[in-house]
């Protein structure tokens, strides 16, 4: 299914490289920027039908671009989402997960032992070898221990946070100018790389709309949505200062922008700190729709036609080998990749991947699968009850009887199976006594089995936890008076409740 | 709050008729075309979020004109929301509801004794006024006995069936031609009255997205939305035609077209039959966002600004006004109304309607006010537990503890209230002691009190129910040697269960 290239052929692509690199300003080797949202939802944008409607400059972006409305991410929140952005990867392959207890989330806290492994080859040192510079601003969230951080991993530049959300980064994450800065750097970057006629990569993470959710001054107040609503907002505004600034450099030929969101929104933090997930069941921690499909636009001018709508079944891992092919560089040869390239889709609209399947993982349970239209659910979980008793719930004013269970449930002899098409909510499961469900399921069978028999797990990287590994004295701590000493080194294995 | 006119004013008005009719080529007294749909919900639209994108052509009637988000029925259910429409005037005024039991929805089935009463005043009578011929194609709804048909109550023409869905209508209203009549009565009333150089208003009622669904045979199979979402692309690809034909004719400066529902997505009738109520809570038959919120988008080219959105909370019943407004003739001035002039909404984007407040109504019930983006249930229910057992629900996969209760739950002494804009799902009511509750129920209060101490109900049409009253012998029924005898009179009290 993809190009897969001996290691003679290697010289070959370090030529082809070259060659790219200097045609770049015509269009081949064009700049790459991703714009990861962190926690917003499929609904939250206007044209994905928010009542407000305050994302202009997103739906102008769509307007101008190709609309994927099939989009989703590897893992149904942040950290293994991110690592399978950037490697191609599902997490279960690339130790994005936790084999601590079943099917459970696990992500990097401060206390987590874990990041990417050096075994694993990020898209920025890829693309490297088409001479691309790269730069990250915003959330990394694949371990702050220092073998983990971006610089080690690719990325020529680095602005923002390891972690972020909790402890000693509140001074980096939470004051009104964030948002300002994660702009200014984006922009900063841009403007120097096409001063120096260099190709880039840019992967611009915000984090404003994860809670606590932040906006700065100027858009505090603003949104008709409350505090969440003023975050969107701003990042819309950013967003399209970005696209602006392509243009006005004139280089918007030659960059290609893809924006989504790291997984559905976060609908345990109630309506001030989240966001929504449109017509979709659940949200953030579950692999129903709510939690797994993303908001996603491909900007392209003069190479994707704008005001296009895609229902191509997608995902973030896409998104790697996508950009490799942009960039003309031959994916690695010696790992599985989940990631297919796009660019049929996305510039002719092609129809030739619309039966390949995407899997929705926790952990490492493969808890559903989607095939054209149809998804198959093989576990189902919301969240616990004593969770749910302590006020955590990932399907706010959200019951379906025998679908958002309170306990794993598992169906992989008779998997739950939803037409997306007649019923996105997931609401009405097909009857396992209808001929539709036997033919549907024959495929899908098919599919997971050659999927399941042929997975190789990775080392699972989110297993301990130890307080020891805490930045307790980040760089600067001397100045601020406000370094800490580590406590000795405790390893325990991380609790993840779900 | 609206003009009034006294008698003598009414003079007045016939001479500005005469004048406006002559001018109606330069923009004046336009042509007025309402689309009204059948349990179409707010999210069925591609512009308002449906995954699908499946509406090409009303996503283009939103991008050349403006989208109502904030846009509602006046009662979940059929037959009340289109006497609201057409009269101006809430349910419990015109007499569309009953008084059987409390907070019941009521309609008119074949056996209805009553119907729309020659006291009210309908929008085609107002409209003759100023000398525009009307027609009605598709469904009228308002009583099916003699005194209560379209041609009594101002329709100059009339193409359609009095009730549909159910019985002795099954020929008119269910084979696959039935979409193409309508779509060819429409269209040929407006070339008619263009080259006549007539003013005219079409209130085209098409019933295609009502349970039972149909689409013609070349939409059939087509969505990927199953039966529904044909219907949903049959209609787009029709109103897209009349639009076209419009502007064939010349004539789209000098229409003024507005598309709307009657009320919300039917979910009770499940994925095959229903469509989507978006981000909304529940359904068709309740006074929650889902029943009430409707899809809203108003055309006139040259008139109002392409690719606009309105937030302004608005309803059917402001179609009579401002369809008034728009072709120069006062409202009555002898009656309550509760329908406003939009046109400084539609027009000049003014704001000074913003808080102007929507009722929503369950028969003789105020259940809910929205003042601003506030919304206080004074009751709640969905339905009883006993209908839920026999498989009737109007909010399937949806609980949200103590909003969608299965009694009547009264809360007029602390009404639940809800955020819109933050919370457009309706899952979170305010705490009762913040700061925000009391000021919302402050201002709420004091407009409810208003509202309650000055109405004067009308006389209830929807009571009684006699065999005797079904239309036993329709027109043609001795050629096809259907005719049947009607039995004798024996009215009862309608049950009315929800």
């Amino acid at each position: 299914m993809r190009a897969v290239c001996a290691p003679t052929l290697i010289l070959i692509s370090v030529t082809i490289c070259c060659s790219l690199t200097e045609k770049q300003t015509n269009g081949s080797s064009p700049n790459i920027i991703i714009l990861l949202m962190d926690d917003m939802g499929w609904g939250d944008l206007g044209v994905l039908g928010q009542p407000s409607k305050e994302t202009p400059n997103l739906d102008a972006m769509a307007a101008q671009g190709i609309l994927l409305t099939n989009f989703y991410t590897a893992n149904p929140l942040c950290s293994p989402s991110r690592a399978a952005l950037l490697t191609g990867r599902l997490p279960v392959r690339n130790g994005f997960y936790t084999t601590n207890a079943h099917a459970r989330n696990a992500y990097t806290p401060q206390e987590i032992v874990g990041g990417i492994s050096k075994d694993e080859i990020l898209l920025p040192e890829m693309l490297k070898k088409n001479g691309y510079i790269s730069k990250i601003v915003g959330k990394w969230h694949l371990g702050h221990r220092p073998q983990y951080l971006p610089l080690e991993h690719g990325f020529d530049e680095w602005f923002g946070s390891p972690n972020c959300h909790f402890g000693p980064y509140n001074i980096m994450c939470f004051p009104h100018l964030t948002q300002l800065y994660i702009l200014f750097e984006g922009m900063d970057f841009i403007r120097r790389q096409t001063e120096a006629k260099q190709p880039f990569f840019l992967y611009w993470a915000a984090d404003a709309t994860h809670s606590p959710v932040y906006a700065s001054k100027s858009f505090l107040g603003k949104s008709q949505r409350g505090r969440y609503g003023d975050a969107v907002m701003e990042l819309d505004y950013s967003i399209g200062q970005i696209l602006s600034l392509l243009q006005n450099l004139g280089i918007e030929e030659n960059t290609f922008v893809f924006f989504t969101s790291d997984n559905g929104a976060a609908l345990m933090s109630g309506p001030q700190e989240s966001g929504s997930n449109g017509p979709f069941l659940c949200g953030k921690e579950t692999t129903f729709e709510g939690g797994m499909r993303e908001p996603a636009i491909a900007w392209w001018p003069g190479h994707i036609k704008g005001g296009a709508v895609s229902l191509q079944p997608a995902n973030v891992m896409d998104l790697f080998t996508t950009s490799l092919a942009l960039a003309g560089i031959s994916p690695p040869d010696d790992r599985m990749l989940d990631g297919l390239d796009l660019t049929p889709v996305l510039l002719n609209g092609s129809h030739q991947l619309d039966n390949r399947p995407i899997f929705f993982y926790r952990g490492n349970e493969m808890m559903a699968v989607r095939l054209g239209q149809y998804k198959a659910h093989y576990w189902t979980w919301s969240n616990s009850l004593e969770e749910l008793k302590d006020g955590i719930n990932f399907c706010p004013g959200q019951e379906v009887p025998g679908v958002t269970t309170h306990d794993q449930k598992e169906h992989t002899l008779q998997p739950l199976i939803f037409h997306l098409g007649r019923d996105p909510g997931e609401k009405y499961p097909l009857s396992v006594l209808s001929k539709e469900y036997q033919e549907v399921l024959c495929s899908v069978s098919a599919v997971v089995q050659q999927h399941q028999k042929t997975l190789v797990p990775g080392m699972p990287q989110l297993n301990m936890c130890d307080l020891a590994v805490m930045n307790w004295s980040p760089p600067g701590c001397e100045k601020l008076g406000k370094c800490l000493k580590p406590p000795a080194s405790a390893p325990w294995k991380c609790n993840w409740p779900h």
